[in-house]
């Protein structure tokens, strides 16, 4: 007579096991995936006191006073970049720093994420425990817990590996509007560092290339950054990370989106030397690659010196510069005074150069 | 010389057009299917006098008083169903039945939904208009918001069609406490209706089977029958609907949840006649099929008559009825009166087998 209980499942062997479509059926196997390889990750990130209940939702701690009379701001994204792992970074930390960022974007502090994970079968479990303890240090590191989950398995074939959806909820203040379409003629643009270096790792990844320098994403959680900038109480009107399609595109929308145009001069964009080289090397061009750490500021050009100050004083915007000044231009051209004393319109993204960064 | 605007993309074409990498790369042509295809589809939804801005974002309108003091929950679903069509539903409108249902179980009334999708290349843009149409439906009946979205496209044979993912934010009680932890011995077990409706569409579908009456899933939102349940002041411990896994595996985790187990009574569950014939045609049974629009209610035995007529007083309640009892069991066995008078334990699901039904 078996003395088993039913329902046993044997433990999980996180070092060489592998996905199977039992993981994702919602049964036993569902359930020890997640206690195994989610909950001891994620309870890392849950506030004092709080955990989750294994329930079809999460039901969050009460708001602190301070916040209950701002406004929620929600914000989501799919991540299906390859390789799952890259210099700087992985999908699982990328995942959150995309969806932190985005809330940061919006004025918003970041407070809660939900996860939710497409496993092919196949993956191995190694993988997905390095890639869940990532998305929890790089939760924690951001001040967001990540809540709620769930996981699907597709058969081998019918996904790439992994891919993460995140969404985010997050606070700003009541009064707070920052918003693509608030630029004006007039404002200053503003800039935090070197763009190009995430499409740029992700790329030399993929391909296997190597360069003398080694070039690391520059993905990083942007939040911090933001309210540094708006403590400063500098008449922001736009905060927006260029992640694909880059700064060009970035700035083309915005200009779009505001029905004004811009002036930016080329030499002021700082880009790396190995992503210059690289770039060269293989014809692309560094304003379109993509950026996991790095944000536009749009404002008033009064404010303009004070902001980049502040910018300039906290770590992820060392680097900050001015890169130009919106114009009045119905058509929303962004135009760029060349190095050599000319100006080229600098377009929206065509095609995809780069698929599959993010 | 040209007049064409830079950026400039053709119209989509929605009747003969496919997904290419370019629609998820960020650039115009992002921007153009988000246009064209979810912003008429999503905006059907927002509440009056709001609209997505376009940004990293979407900042919510205020909480209306009544709820500020309320609690926040989350929750979050990956949807990977094949096919993507199927009787009574497609992936769409599951995607959001999903996740209201999930919000409801909590006891929270559902607000605001994000979603993202992953595109797979050469998907038909008029499967993907017909998808969003769908979701925007479902959202609309369900009373919530599609405020934020996110599009990703991975190449040829990297994904399955078509993925999506959703999350949503929900408003519940502040002295509300569902959970799948509550359930105590001599509590009364409820469910909504019959089983297995959903599991076997979707087989039928995806297999080519014909019925004499064909079975159509029951996939629908519960917000309004878990509402209705709430207001009647019953002493409510558990809401679950029972999906992935069926019937049988939801019981088993609230019993393991609870620590408790459960005494059913075979007879009392209701399973359509065609859903019958169809699992034992199929060597499948009902009671492991996923549903989605049933709810398993676990209250205190002395308010199990009038939450069950409430339940039959609400269109997706007609056919509710009590299916056992909570019982002392540290094992935490869910043990079934079978129609031949004997006694079987009613197991976990093990292995999975129906892949993909959600």
């Amino acid at each position: 007579m078996s003395t088993v209980k039913p329902g046993y499942v044997r433990p999980l062997d996180l070092r060489q096991g592998r996905i199977d479509l039992t993981h994702g059926a919602g049964g036993r196997a569902t359930y020890q995936l997640i206690e195994t390889v989610f909950r001891p990750a994620f309870s890392e990130t849950w506030p004092r006191g709080w955990q989750a209940t294994g329930d079809d939702g999460a039901r969050l701690p009460p708001l602190p006073p301070p916040l209950r009379d701002g406004r929620l701001v929600m914000a989501t994204d799919a991540h299906v970049i390859t390789p799952l792992f890259f210099p700087g970074g992985d999908i699982g930390s990328l995942a959150i720093h995309g969806t932190v960022n985005d809330l940061a974007m919006m004025g918003a502090k970041p407070l809660y994420m939900s996860a939710s994970f497409i496993l092919e079968e196949g993956l191995h479990l190694s993988d997905l425990v390095r890639i869940a303890q990532s998305m929890a240090r790089a939760a924690k590191e951001s001040g967001v817990a990540i809540v709620a989950g769930d996981t699907k398995v597709v058969e081998r074939g019918k996904a790439d590996g992994l891919f993460i959806s995140t969404s985010g909820l997050g606070l700003c203040s009541e009064n707070l509007q920052l918003s693509g379409q608030m630029a004006r003629p007039g404002d200053a643009v503003l800039l935090s560092g070197s763009v190009g270096e995430h499409g740029m790792a992700v790329l030399s990844q993929r391909e296997g290339l190597r360069f003398d320098s080694p070039i690391v994403s520059d993905s990083a959680p942007l939040h911090e950054l933001a309210a540094h900038m708006l403590a400063t109480g500098a008449a922001l009107r736009v905060l927006r990370d260029p992640t694909r399609g880059g700064l060009a595109n970035t700035l083309n929308e915005i200009a779009s989106a505001s029905h004004v145009g811009m002036l930016l001069d080329e030499t002021a964009i700082p880009v790396l030397p190995p992503v210059t080289a690289a770039c060269e090397l293989m014809g692309l061009d560094p304003l379109y690659l993509a950026n996991e750490g790095k944000l536009i500021a749009i404002c008033a050009e009064a404010d303009a010196p004070r902001l980049l100050e502040a910018m300039q004083a906290h770590p992820l915007g060392r680097r900050a510069c001015r890169i130009g000044t919106v114009t009045d231009d119905a058509n929303g051209f962004v135009r760029m005074q060349t190095a050599f004393g000319g100006q080229r319109i600098l377009d929206w993204l065509m095609g995809d150069p780069l698929p599959r960064i993010c």
